[in-house]
C-alpha cells in the first residue's frame, strides 16, 4: 500500500507505549515479556486492523504487529490506542527477525502481503525462500504459518513454494469468505476485496519436524 | 454425470476395437502394447472428450480412458470413432486398476470427478487415500497425477489430502483459464463452467520416491 510521509511518524513510534524499541533485548524472553504462552506474529501489519482485532478477539494470546514501512507502522500503531499486554509492535523489515526472535513463535500470519508480481521482484516475496528460512528458524515445533492474500498469482507461487520449503499443509480455502469464519477478523482491506466479490484465498502450513 | 441407461451399451462396448476387453492380460505391458514409452490414464473420462482430445494434440503418448459407467462410457467410446494406436478404453471402477497396472503410468488426470459432497461419502472420492494409494503402485516413480475440478470444497480437499498421501506439488492454479493454455484440452464439461464464468481449479502433484 501506497502512503503518504508522515513527518510525525518517527517520533511517534520512538515514544508509543504498544511499539517494542529494542526488540533484540527480547529475544527468547517473549513469553515471559508478554505473559502469553501462545505468542502470534503478522509480518505486514499495514494499517494494522487485523492485528488490533484478533489481539482484541484473543486476549489469550499475544500478537505482535510488524510492519517496516513507517509511516503505515505509524497510523497503526495510532490506531490501536491503548497498551495492551497482549499487543505489541514492532517496525522494522522482515529480515531482521532472527535478531529479534528465537524458536518461540506459535503462528506467523501473512495477511495480504505484496504480491511482487514481478518475475525479477521474487525475492522480496514474504513467501520467498529466503524469508520462510527464517520462519522456520523462529517458529516452534509444529509452528504454523498463515496466509491470506486476494492476489492468485501470489497465493499459486506462496503454495507451491512454502511446501517445498519444510512446511506442510494443514487447510487450503480457495473462497475462505465462502462460509462465515467469525474466527478470523475481517481487516477493512480485506472488506474491499470482499465487497468486490473477489475470493479470499487462504493457507494454513505446519512446519514440518528437522531430521537430526 | 446422470445418464439414460442404454441397452446397446454393453454389447456396443463388447466389440469396439477401441475398448480393451481384458485389460489384466496387458498389466505390465502397457507400453508394448500401445507402442508408447509414455502412458497417461484419465481415471472418470465421463463422455470422453479430453481423452479424445489429448489423444489426437499427443500422438506420442498412448491415453487410456476410463470410465466405470457402461452407458456414459458407450458415449465416449462411441465418440472416439476410428481406433487409434495411442487410444483406448477400460470401461470399470477405479479399484480394479491394481488388476490391470503395474509401476508403469506417467501421468494419471482426474478431470472433474465427482465431488461426492457428503461427509458420509468423503471415501468415494477419486482423491481419498484408498484411491491414492493405488495410483501410488501404478506409477512410475517421479509420475504425476494431474487434476482439475470447477468443485472448490472438492479442490480443497484434494490438494491437502493427496500431500499428506505421499505426493509433492508441482502446480496450483486457482483459476487455470484465466491465461489460455492451449496445452491442455477443454472438454464440454468444462467449457459449461468457463462459460459461466466459474474459475478452474487445477494441480499438478508427483509422487515422491519411497524410502528403502
Amino acid at each position: 500500500m501506497r502512503v503518504r510521509r508522515l513527518k510525525w511518524a518517527e517520533e511517534f513510534l520512538g515514544s508509543a507505549e504498544v511499539v517494542v524499541q529494542s526488540p533484540q533485548d527480547i529475544k527468547g524472553n517473549w513469553n515471559t515479556y508478554m505473559n502469553r504462552e501462545c505468542i502470534h506474529l503478522e509480518i505486514g501489519s499495514g494499517k494494522g486492523d487485523y492485528w488490533i482485532k484478533m489481539s482484541d478477539m484473543y486476549p489469550d494470546i499475544g500478537w505482535i504487529g510488524m510492519e517496516r514501512n513507517e509511516s503505515v507502522a505509524a497510523y497503526a500503531v495510532k490506531k490501536s490506542e491503548e497498551a495492551k499486554e497482549n499487543r505489541k509492535f514492532i517496525q522494522n523489515e522482515a529480515m531482521h527477525l532472527l535478531d529479534y526472535f528465537d524458536k518461540e513463535i506459535d503462528a506467523i500470519h501473512l495477511n495480504f502481503s505484496d504480491p511482487w508480481p514481478k518475475k525479477r521482484t521474487t525475492k522480496r516475496r514474504l513467501s520467498h525462500g529466503n524469508f520462510t528460512s527464517i520462519y522456520k528458524q523462529i517458529l516452534k515445533d509444529d509452528g504454523e504459518l498463515h496466509m491470506k492474500t486476494d492476489n492468485s498469482a501470489l497465493f499459486e507461487y506462496s503454495v507451491v513454494n512454502i511446501l517445498k520449503e519444510g512446511f506442510s499443509i494443514e487447510e487450503l480455502c480457495v473462497d475462505f469468505r465462502r462460509e462465515t469464519h467469525d474466527e478470523d477478523a475481517i481487516s477493512e482491506y480485506e472488506q474491499k476485496f470482499m465487497n468486490k466479490g473477489n475470493p479470499i484465498y487462504r493457507a494454513v502450513f505446519k512446519k514440518v519436524k528437522e531430521e537430526n
